[in-house]
């Protein structure tokens, strides 16, 4: 049962492992609070921000970047994710465990790719009553909800089971999956990352195809390179990513500034 | 007393929690080289930044913020404060305590707001000779005075009682209060939060006032929702936000932007 | 030897230290993900970003931050550096031990400023092979190389010597040195800091002669101070920074908006 594997894997931790990933920034106090409460239920807690840099209501990239970041934390982690346009409205805030991992997160799509990815994700609605946290502000679920149960699943204080009643999770569908033909694929980009690069949702290309595979993108075809260092310095290109995508690139400049590329641009692929 | 209660609690702590509030930024090393200096005089800290892009010399927010935040971290924790145009001059480098925590910070005003909440803040100013701390360099009491005194409270090595002579903190007028008269308050905005919520000092408003308030600001009259979604998307209304403060808000906009309203603009709730 | 001070300065350090040195950015996960791949290396690591926004392949000031940040950390601290333009290429991949100090980067000019502080600095290639790691992806070595090295390296469950076999690091003239005369020196700017200040690699200059200094720069001639506080509001002026190095400011401005200057610009320094 994988909340067995994430409850037995937390057991095992020399510390407990937190991390975050929000769209609060780091301007504002908002993640730094979160922490102090965390902490004040997990006096021991490492803390790793995944990124808190998600535009305003950035379901899409928060939910891509969450499945790609967080099966390379040590099993035993808990990962708190907070990007939550529906605050004080009816959406669900739930805990999820899946492959040695624990997700406290509203229920709004942000653990789709995580779903795909682990199949036998079991989530359970917070019950917070049970759980007498105190009646949570209008606009801050982060600090008066999700920390604290991240916390006190951290410490062990609370088990997965008695967090409240099991669900389903809802449906969405923030980020698609490509088409897949026999020697093609249609994706999209998903995010374009700091350095310009766009990161699609082509993952799985068959590493024999790559040789010879061409990428077409906004009315340019470019060839799929090793790395970056394969072209030259301005060339745009494709590459396999660090996290198994295929991303449009340039050398030392930025495919999303010179392509005009966005958030849902076809890209295809083919071999 | 209160240095005693921080005293007690940071004994109890499991680990010592250091915050950090700055206006370095972080792109550049000086917060990093705080924690190295703060580390080797608490190995086993645990730091929490709660925010360094307080704008350059951004006094009145950094009090504002520092007022929010402290008392959501665990009794016991020190707070490391360090906006500090005035570095070099005359102004005194202090230490004080109050409600189980403890602020180590330049004597400018900084502590304005935690000072209103904690009316029995005790204060010292540090004595770098006594405390055999070598001469500071001219630029950098973040690293050279501030971190090491707050490493060490943060380890227990040296009690509040040690750290220097006590003093009355100085006067200062950052973040001014509400003028509240029968059925009306006149309060301003004090910051912009990351999403453009304008932030402002309008608080302990009374719930049963909040259901008939209006809001007036810039010309504008809005109502006061219970929370975003309670406004269509692009409408403007006032929150009471997560900190207890009247916020004028843009569901997924920005009010900041919408308004042109900034810190100083004056905003008038009648209920 | 420089790698036994390390070593036996790590084994004392209560809990292990990690610092991070990139020019990934906060806002995408890449720096998060190595901080995960070294918990589980490493789970009882406390980890202190210096900076991650070095411009992309800003080589130059990474090295120059590196070189200034990582003594203020205390003996036995892990240093884990990733700038690295030639990622996938041919580009070695380094440990090098000096001063209590452990450095796990690429070998392209990064150590340049900690070689040039610390002339014993012994260095090592990464033999992956004989470590057990697994193949890394082409463009992310950061995460599959530097951060579980950098990890086992703080555990102690890697000793440095058997890291690889020993080498020669490269050449670079990334951070040059500046020309010294009798009563003169001639640098440059290197990078400017979050507040504009124009930090030069005019360092070691004499303290008698500061008071009668002036500095040119970009046909303007400014004197030494103190400290900003002596300056007039938006006066330009030059000080010793807080790392000993000579900084072109304005104060309560910006001196490289002020003054148009950037990384190369000539400084000189007469007394």
């Amino acid at each position: 049962m994988d909340d067995a594997d994430w409850t037995q894997s937390r057991a095992r931790l020399p510390r407990p492992v937190v991390t975050l990933l929000t769209d609060f920034g780091l301007s504002d106090p908002f993640v730094g609070v979160m922490k102090g409460v965390a902490l004040g239920e997990c006096p021991t807690a490492t803390f790793v921000d995944i990124t808190h840099d998600i535009e305003p209501q950035g379901l899409r990239a928060a939910a891509f970047w969450l499945g790609q970041a967080y099966a390379w934390f040590p099993a035993g982690t808990v990962h708190l994710a907070v990007v939550d346009p529906g605050v004080g409205t009816a959406r669900r805030a739930i805990v999820a465990c899946a492959g040695g991992h624990c997700f406290v997160a509203p229920d709004n799509g942000l653990l789709e790719v995580v779903r795909r990815r682990e199949p036998a994700l079991r989530a359970r609605v917070i019950d917070s009553a049970k759980l007498g946290l105190p009646v949570p502000s209008r606009t801050f679920h982060g600090r008066d909800l999700f920390a604290p149960v991240a916390g006190r699943l951290a410490a062990g204080t609370v088990p997965f089971d008695d967090v409240g009643p099991e669900i389903e999770l809802g449906d969405s569908a923030l980020v698609p999956e490509p088409r897949r033909g026999e020697r093609t694929a249609e994706g999209q980009v998903v995010v374009a990352d700091r350095f310009g690069n766009l990161v699609t949702n082509l993952d799985g290309l068959p590493a024999s195809a790559l040789a010879t595979a061409t990428v077409r993108v906004l009315g340019r075809t470019v060839r799929v390179v090793g790395t970056y260092g394969d072209l030259a310095r301005g060339e745009c290109g494709a590459v396999v990513g660090s996290f198994g995508q295929l991303e449009v690139v340039v050398r030392e400049g930025s495919a999303a500034r010179d392509l005009g590329a966005k958030p849902g641009t076809p890209v295809l692929v083919d071999w």
